[in-house]
Protein backbone atom coordinates (compact mmCIF):
# COMPACT_ATOMS: atom_id res chain seq x y z
CA UNK A 1 0.00 0.00 0.00
CA UNK A 2 1.39 3.44 -0.72
CA UNK A 3 1.51 5.88 2.20
CA UNK A 4 0.65 9.64 1.54
CA UNK A 5 3.57 10.33 4.03
CA UNK A 6 6.55 8.76 4.74
CA UNK A 7 6.34 9.83 8.85
CA UNK A 8 2.81 7.52 8.58
CA UNK A 9 4.91 4.75 6.35
CA UNK A 10 7.22 4.78 9.24
CA UNK A 11 5.01 4.97 11.92
CA UNK A 12 2.86 2.14 10.73
CA UNK A 13 5.90 0.08 9.88
CA UNK A 14 7.24 0.29 13.82
CA UNK A 15 3.41 -0.49 15.03
CA UNK A 16 3.39 -3.13 12.86
CA UNK A 17 6.21 -4.70 14.24
CA UNK A 18 4.60 -5.55 17.63
CA UNK A 19 2.80 -9.05 17.77
CA UNK A 20 -0.40 -9.66 16.35
CA UNK A 21 -1.12 -5.89 14.83
CA UNK A 22 -0.95 -5.82 10.97
CA UNK A 23 -0.42 -2.91 8.51
CA UNK A 24 -4.16 -1.89 8.36
CA UNK A 25 -4.42 -1.76 12.08
CA UNK A 26 -1.20 0.10 12.22
CA UNK A 27 -2.94 2.90 10.10
CA UNK A 28 -5.71 3.04 11.98
CA UNK A 29 -4.04 3.45 15.12
CA UNK A 30 -1.66 5.93 13.84
CA UNK A 31 -4.40 7.93 12.37
CA UNK A 32 -5.91 7.72 15.33
CA UNK A 33 -3.21 9.27 17.01
CA UNK A 34 -3.09 11.88 14.25
CA UNK A 35 -6.71 13.19 15.09
CA UNK A 36 -6.16 13.03 18.94
CA UNK A 37 -4.49 15.46 20.87
CA UNK A 38 -0.76 15.87 20.66
CA UNK A 39 -0.75 15.41 24.22
CA UNK A 40 -1.81 11.67 23.91
CA UNK A 41 0.65 10.84 21.85
CA UNK A 42 3.44 12.30 24.10
CA UNK A 43 1.48 10.11 26.97
CA UNK A 44 1.93 7.10 25.25
CA UNK A 45 5.91 7.51 23.57
CA UNK A 46 6.62 8.66 27.37
CA UNK A 47 5.36 5.91 29.12
CA UNK A 48 6.80 3.52 26.72
CA UNK A 49 10.08 4.90 27.14
CA UNK A 50 9.99 5.10 30.68
CA UNK A 51 9.19 1.42 30.81
CA UNK A 52 11.68 0.72 28.77
CA UNK A 53 14.49 2.54 30.36
CA UNK A 54 13.30 2.26 33.81
CA UNK A 55 12.19 -1.48 34.04
CA UNK A 56 13.75 -3.52 36.66
CA UNK A 57 13.82 -7.32 37.30
CA UNK A 58 13.98 -9.00 41.04
CA UNK A 59 17.17 -10.06 41.93
CA UNK A 60 15.45 -13.02 43.55
CA UNK A 61 12.61 -14.47 41.18
CA UNK A 62 13.13 -12.37 38.04
CA UNK A 63 9.82 -11.09 37.74
CA UNK A 64 9.23 -7.67 36.76
CA UNK A 65 9.21 -5.05 39.26
CA UNK A 66 9.88 -1.59 39.96
CA UNK A 67 13.16 -2.08 42.85
CA UNK A 68 15.33 -4.61 43.26
CA UNK A 69 13.31 -6.74 44.96
CA UNK A 70 9.47 -7.45 43.55
CA UNK A 71 6.62 -6.87 46.14
CA UNK A 72 6.17 -10.60 46.67
CA UNK A 73 9.77 -11.89 47.60
CA UNK A 74 9.91 -8.82 49.91
CA UNK A 75 6.11 -9.39 51.54
CA UNK A 76 6.66 -11.15 54.75
CA UNK A 77 3.03 -12.90 54.60
CA UNK A 78 4.18 -15.11 51.93
CA UNK A 79 5.35 -19.03 52.52
CA UNK A 80 9.07 -19.17 51.98
CA UNK A 81 9.06 -22.62 51.87
CA UNK A 82 7.19 -22.51 48.12
CA UNK A 83 8.71 -21.82 44.60
CA UNK A 84 6.58 -21.56 41.62
CA UNK A 85 8.59 -22.23 38.32
CA UNK A 86 6.60 -20.50 35.71
CA UNK A 87 7.73 -18.91 32.34
CA UNK A 88 7.11 -15.38 32.44
CA UNK A 89 5.10 -12.60 34.16
CA UNK A 90 2.11 -12.84 32.56
CA UNK A 91 1.56 -16.67 34.61
CA UNK A 92 2.76 -14.86 37.88
CA UNK A 93 -0.22 -12.25 37.24
CA UNK A 94 -2.54 -15.46 36.54
CA UNK A 95 -1.37 -17.53 39.21
CA UNK A 96 -1.95 -14.34 41.64
CA UNK A 97 -5.62 -13.59 40.44
CA UNK A 98 -6.57 -17.23 41.81
CA UNK A 99 -5.38 -15.91 44.89
CA UNK A 100 -4.83 -19.96 45.43
CA UNK A 101 -1.00 -19.33 46.17
CA UNK A 102 0.79 -18.03 49.06
CA UNK A 103 4.62 -18.90 48.03
CA UNK A 104 7.03 -17.43 46.05
CA UNK A 105 8.17 -17.35 42.51
CA UNK A 106 10.92 -18.14 39.83
CA UNK A 107 10.22 -16.61 36.63
CA UNK A 108 12.60 -18.48 33.97
CA UNK A 109 11.84 -15.65 31.33
CA UNK A 110 10.94 -18.53 28.67
CA UNK A 111 11.14 -22.30 28.12
CA UNK A 112 13.26 -24.79 26.39
CA UNK A 113 12.33 -24.49 22.90
CA UNK A 114 14.96 -26.16 20.23
CA UNK A 115 12.58 -24.66 17.28
CA UNK A 116 13.43 -20.84 18.88
CA UNK A 117 16.64 -21.61 19.67
CA UNK A 118 15.86 -20.92 23.29
CA UNK A 119 18.45 -23.66 25.22
CA UNK A 120 18.55 -24.01 29.31
CA UNK A 121 21.20 -21.55 29.36
CA UNK A 122 19.10 -18.93 28.15
CA UNK A 123 16.71 -18.82 31.19
CA UNK A 124 17.47 -18.69 34.70
CA UNK A 125 17.44 -21.99 35.75
CA UNK A 126 21.27 -22.41 37.08
CA UNK A 127 19.65 -19.29 39.21
CA UNK A 128 16.63 -21.32 40.48
CA UNK A 129 19.40 -24.40 41.46
CA UNK A 130 21.17 -21.62 43.33
CA UNK A 131 18.02 -20.41 45.22
CA UNK A 132 17.77 -24.32 45.73
CA UNK A 133 21.55 -25.39 46.85
CA UNK A 134 22.82 -25.48 50.21
CA UNK A 135 24.87 -22.71 50.69
CA UNK A 136 25.14 -18.90 50.69
CA UNK A 137 21.95 -17.71 49.28
CA UNK A 138 20.00 -20.33 49.50
CA UNK A 139 16.42 -20.28 51.19
CA UNK A 140 14.95 -23.13 53.17
CA UNK A 141 12.53 -24.60 50.56
CA UNK A 142 10.16 -27.25 50.97
CA UNK A 143 8.36 -27.83 47.85
CA UNK A 144 8.81 -26.67 44.09
CA UNK A 145 5.72 -26.33 42.09
CA UNK A 146 6.26 -26.48 38.45
CA UNK A 147 3.59 -24.26 36.64
CA UNK A 148 4.76 -24.31 32.64
CA UNK A 149 2.41 -24.95 29.74
CA UNK A 150 1.03 -28.86 29.19
CA UNK A 151 3.20 -28.49 26.04
CA UNK A 152 6.26 -30.18 24.24
CA UNK A 153 8.08 -27.47 25.14
CA UNK A 154 6.99 -27.02 28.72
CA UNK A 155 7.56 -30.26 29.27
CA UNK A 156 10.64 -30.40 28.01
CA UNK A 157 11.71 -27.54 30.39
CA UNK A 158 9.95 -29.21 33.63
CA UNK A 159 11.90 -32.24 32.82
CA UNK A 160 15.08 -30.93 32.60
CA UNK A 161 14.92 -28.58 35.84
CA UNK A 162 14.14 -31.76 37.45
CA UNK A 163 16.79 -33.40 36.25
CA UNK A 164 18.98 -30.21 37.88
CA UNK A 165 17.03 -30.59 41.59
CA UNK A 166 15.71 -34.17 42.04
CA UNK A 167 18.83 -34.90 44.46
CA UNK A 168 18.26 -31.98 46.62
CA UNK A 169 15.88 -32.37 49.96
CA UNK A 170 12.49 -31.27 48.87
CA UNK A 171 8.92 -31.91 46.96
CA UNK A 172 8.99 -31.51 43.17
CA UNK A 173 5.15 -31.43 41.59
CA UNK A 174 3.79 -30.06 38.94
CA UNK A 175 0.05 -28.34 38.37
CA UNK A 176 -2.65 -30.65 37.49
CA UNK A 177 -3.28 -31.57 34.36
CA UNK A 178 -7.36 -32.64 33.21
CA UNK A 179 -10.56 -31.29 31.72
CA UNK A 180 -10.93 -27.40 32.32
CA UNK A 181 -13.67 -26.30 34.92
CA UNK A 182 -16.60 -25.23 33.22
CA UNK A 183 -15.99 -27.22 30.20
CA UNK A 184 -18.07 -30.34 28.49
CA UNK A 185 -16.65 -32.89 28.53
CA UNK A 186 -17.78 -34.32 25.47
CA UNK A 187 -15.21 -31.72 23.88
CA UNK A 188 -12.26 -31.89 25.76
CA UNK A 189 -9.66 -33.57 23.82
CA UNK A 190 -8.67 -37.78 24.35
CA UNK A 191 -5.52 -36.55 25.70
CA UNK A 192 -6.60 -34.21 28.30
CA UNK A 193 -9.56 -36.80 29.48
CA UNK A 194 -6.93 -39.58 29.60
CA UNK A 195 -5.05 -37.60 31.80
CA UNK A 196 -7.95 -36.40 33.68
CA UNK A 197 -8.76 -40.33 34.47
CA UNK A 198 -5.53 -41.64 35.61
CA UNK A 199 -4.33 -38.82 36.99
CA UNK A 200 -7.78 -38.50 38.83
CA UNK A 201 -7.90 -37.37 42.68
CA UNK A 202 -10.44 -39.25 45.77
CA UNK A 203 -14.17 -37.64 45.75
CA UNK A 204 -14.22 -36.23 48.93
CA UNK B 1 -5.88 -6.96 37.50
CA UNK B 2 -3.05 -6.32 39.57
CA UNK B 3 0.23 -4.98 37.64
CA UNK B 4 4.06 -6.11 39.03
CA UNK B 5 5.27 -3.15 38.56
CA UNK B 6 3.98 1.18 37.76
CA UNK B 7 6.06 1.45 35.35
CA UNK B 8 3.89 -1.55 33.30
CA UNK B 9 0.42 -0.08 34.86
CA UNK B 10 0.91 3.16 33.36
CA UNK B 11 2.08 1.84 29.63
CA UNK B 12 -0.56 -0.67 29.76
CA UNK B 13 -3.12 1.94 30.49
CA UNK B 14 -1.69 4.43 27.42
CA UNK B 15 -1.56 1.39 25.29
CA UNK B 16 -4.93 0.89 26.25
CA UNK B 17 -6.20 4.03 24.72
CA UNK B 18 -5.72 3.07 21.93
CA UNK B 19 -8.87 2.09 19.53
CA UNK B 20 -9.77 -1.37 19.36
CA UNK B 21 -6.61 -2.40 22.27
CA UNK B 22 -7.96 -3.35 25.22
CA UNK B 23 -5.82 -3.90 28.50
CA UNK B 24 -5.30 -8.16 28.16
CA UNK B 25 -3.65 -7.04 24.48
CA UNK B 26 -2.00 -3.90 26.04
CA UNK B 27 -0.06 -6.22 28.60
CA UNK B 28 0.80 -8.30 25.89
CA UNK B 29 2.70 -5.68 23.23
CA UNK B 30 4.38 -4.20 26.60
CA UNK B 31 5.51 -7.64 27.59
CA UNK B 32 6.89 -7.69 24.44
CA UNK B 33 8.91 -4.52 23.80
CA UNK B 34 10.93 -6.06 27.52
CA UNK B 35 11.20 -8.92 26.10
CA UNK B 36 12.93 -7.21 22.79
CA UNK B 37 16.17 -4.74 22.41
CA UNK B 38 15.99 -1.45 23.77
CA UNK B 39 16.22 -0.09 20.08
CA UNK B 40 13.20 -1.44 19.00
CA UNK B 41 11.15 0.78 21.77
CA UNK B 42 13.17 3.89 21.04
CA UNK B 43 12.64 2.90 17.00
CA UNK B 44 8.54 2.93 17.66
CA UNK B 45 8.29 6.10 20.42
CA UNK B 46 10.50 7.89 17.90
CA UNK B 47 8.76 7.18 15.11
CA UNK B 48 5.49 8.58 17.02
CA UNK B 49 6.44 11.52 18.25
CA UNK B 50 8.49 12.45 14.93
CA UNK B 51 4.58 11.73 13.40
CA UNK B 52 3.34 13.91 15.42
CA UNK B 53 5.27 16.10 15.94
CA UNK B 54 5.89 17.22 12.23
CA UNK B 55 2.81 15.57 10.19
CA UNK B 56 1.25 18.40 8.01
CA UNK B 57 -1.99 18.36 6.38
CA UNK B 58 -2.19 19.51 2.32
CA UNK B 59 -2.83 23.20 2.19
CA UNK B 60 -5.86 22.69 -0.91
CA UNK B 61 -7.26 19.23 -0.56
CA UNK B 62 -6.14 18.78 3.96
CA UNK B 63 -4.65 15.30 2.93
CA UNK B 64 -2.20 14.73 5.39
CA UNK B 65 1.44 14.94 3.89
CA UNK B 66 5.05 15.64 4.73
CA UNK B 67 5.11 19.19 2.77
CA UNK B 68 2.77 21.95 1.95
CA UNK B 69 1.39 20.51 -0.53
CA UNK B 70 0.67 17.02 -1.31
CA UNK B 71 1.95 14.52 -4.01
CA UNK B 72 -1.48 14.46 -5.73
CA UNK B 73 -2.56 18.36 -5.74
CA UNK B 74 1.33 18.65 -7.15
CA UNK B 75 0.62 16.86 -9.56
CA UNK B 76 0.70 17.73 -13.02
CA UNK B 77 -0.86 14.39 -14.13
CA UNK B 78 -4.20 14.64 -12.13
CA UNK B 79 -7.66 16.07 -14.01
CA UNK B 80 -7.72 19.52 -12.29
CA UNK B 81 -11.50 19.63 -13.21
CA UNK B 82 -12.66 16.84 -10.62
CA UNK B 83 -12.73 16.98 -7.26
CA UNK B 84 -13.52 14.01 -4.76
CA UNK B 85 -14.58 14.94 -1.47
CA UNK B 86 -13.79 12.08 1.16
CA UNK B 87 -14.00 11.78 5.00
CA UNK B 88 -10.49 10.81 5.61
CA UNK B 89 -7.16 10.63 4.03
CA UNK B 90 -8.03 6.31 4.87
CA UNK B 91 -10.55 6.73 1.82
CA UNK B 92 -8.03 8.56 -0.33
CA UNK B 93 -6.19 5.77 0.30
CA UNK B 94 -8.47 3.15 -1.00
CA UNK B 95 -10.01 5.16 -3.73
CA UNK B 96 -6.18 5.68 -5.10
CA UNK B 97 -5.43 1.99 -4.49
CA UNK B 98 -8.14 1.32 -7.39
CA UNK B 99 -6.45 3.34 -9.93
CA UNK B 100 -10.00 4.70 -11.57
CA UNK B 101 -9.42 8.20 -10.82
CA UNK B 102 -7.15 10.22 -11.77
CA UNK B 103 -8.93 13.81 -10.31
CA UNK B 104 -7.78 15.32 -6.86
CA UNK B 105 -9.43 15.18 -3.59
CA UNK B 106 -10.95 17.19 -0.92
CA UNK B 107 -10.82 15.54 3.10
CA UNK B 108 -13.24 17.04 5.32
CA UNK B 109 -11.60 15.43 8.20
CA UNK B 110 -15.09 13.85 9.15
CA UNK B 111 -18.51 13.57 8.44
CA UNK B 112 -21.41 15.23 10.52
CA UNK B 113 -22.44 13.48 13.38
CA UNK B 114 -24.96 15.00 15.94
CA UNK B 115 -24.50 12.19 18.22
CA UNK B 116 -20.61 12.76 18.28
CA UNK B 117 -21.26 16.42 18.15
CA UNK B 118 -19.81 17.22 14.96
CA UNK B 119 -21.08 20.23 12.94
CA UNK B 120 -20.45 20.95 9.57
CA UNK B 121 -18.17 23.83 11.33
CA UNK B 122 -15.96 21.22 12.13
CA UNK B 123 -15.60 20.33 8.90
CA UNK B 124 -13.10 21.34 5.60
CA UNK B 125 -16.83 21.99 3.63
CA UNK B 126 -15.91 26.09 3.74
CA UNK B 127 -12.65 25.70 2.15
CA UNK B 128 -14.01 23.33 0.08
CA UNK B 129 -17.00 25.67 -1.19
CA UNK B 130 -14.00 28.28 -1.67
CA UNK B 131 -12.21 26.21 -4.13
CA UNK B 132 -15.41 26.28 -6.17
CA UNK B 133 -16.59 29.64 -6.47
CA UNK B 134 -15.42 31.97 -8.66
CA UNK B 135 -13.07 34.36 -7.20
CA UNK B 136 -9.36 34.17 -5.62
CA UNK B 137 -7.84 30.72 -5.27
CA UNK B 138 -11.26 28.66 -7.23
CA UNK B 139 -10.19 26.08 -9.28
CA UNK B 140 -11.17 25.05 -12.77
CA UNK B 141 -13.67 22.36 -11.34
CA UNK B 142 -16.29 20.27 -13.56
CA UNK B 143 -17.57 17.98 -11.19
CA UNK B 144 -17.62 17.15 -7.45
CA UNK B 145 -17.95 13.63 -6.78
CA UNK B 146 -19.37 13.25 -2.95
CA UNK B 147 -17.46 9.38 -2.11
CA UNK B 148 -18.94 9.28 1.62
CA UNK B 149 -20.12 6.43 3.04
CA UNK B 150 -23.19 5.14 2.80
CA UNK B 151 -24.64 5.92 6.28
CA UNK B 152 -27.15 8.61 7.92
CA UNK B 153 -24.37 10.53 8.46
CA UNK B 154 -22.58 10.27 5.22
CA UNK B 155 -25.92 11.05 3.63
CA UNK B 156 -26.24 14.07 5.66
CA UNK B 157 -22.89 15.45 4.84
CA UNK B 158 -23.61 14.90 1.23
CA UNK B 159 -27.37 16.15 1.58
CA UNK B 160 -25.64 19.46 3.31
CA UNK B 161 -22.39 19.79 0.49
CA UNK B 162 -24.83 19.43 -2.10
CA UNK B 163 -26.92 22.15 -1.01
CA UNK B 164 -24.17 24.45 -0.44
CA UNK B 165 -22.71 24.38 -3.59
CA UNK B 166 -25.95 23.28 -5.86
CA UNK B 167 -25.64 26.94 -7.27
CA UNK B 168 -22.65 26.53 -9.04
CA UNK B 169 -22.17 25.85 -12.38
CA UNK B 170 -20.81 22.20 -11.76
CA UNK B 171 -22.15 18.99 -11.96
CA UNK B 172 -22.46 16.98 -8.64
CA UNK B 173 -22.71 12.90 -8.68
CA UNK B 174 -22.01 10.54 -5.84
CA UNK B 175 -20.40 7.15 -5.79
CA UNK B 176 -22.56 4.16 -6.77
CA UNK B 177 -24.43 2.34 -4.61
CA UNK B 178 -25.39 -1.67 -5.00
CA UNK B 179 -24.44 -5.59 -4.89
CA UNK B 180 -20.38 -5.59 -3.60
CA UNK B 181 -18.61 -7.30 -6.93
CA UNK B 182 -17.81 -10.35 -6.35
CA UNK B 183 -21.04 -10.36 -3.04
CA UNK B 184 -24.16 -12.93 -3.25
CA UNK B 185 -27.06 -11.83 -4.47
CA UNK B 186 -28.56 -13.99 -1.53
CA UNK B 187 -26.73 -12.21 1.06
CA UNK B 188 -27.20 -8.92 0.25
CA UNK B 189 -29.27 -6.73 2.44
CA UNK B 190 -32.86 -5.42 0.71
CA UNK B 191 -31.96 -1.98 0.83
CA UNK B 192 -28.55 -2.58 -0.72
CA UNK B 193 -30.54 -4.85 -3.25
CA UNK B 194 -33.34 -2.47 -3.69
CA UNK B 195 -30.94 0.69 -4.67
CA UNK B 196 -29.41 -1.38 -7.19
CA UNK B 197 -32.34 -2.74 -8.86
CA UNK B 198 -33.78 1.55 -8.44
CA UNK B 199 -30.12 2.51 -9.50
CA UNK B 200 -29.69 -0.02 -12.51
CA UNK B 201 -27.50 0.86 -15.62
CA UNK B 202 -27.78 -0.34 -19.53
CA UNK B 203 -25.91 -3.71 -19.86
CA UNK B 204 -22.48 -3.09 -21.58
Amino acid sequence: MEYPSRLIEEAVNQIAKLPGIGKKTALRLVLHLIKGKEIQTYALTDSLNNLRANIKFCSRCHTICDGDTCSICASHRRDRGMICVVEDVKDVMAIENTAQYTGLYHVLGGIISPVSGIGPADLKIESLVQRLSPGQGSEPVREVILALSPTMEGDTTAFYINRRIKDLDLRISVIARGVPVGGDLEYADEITLGRSITGRTLFN
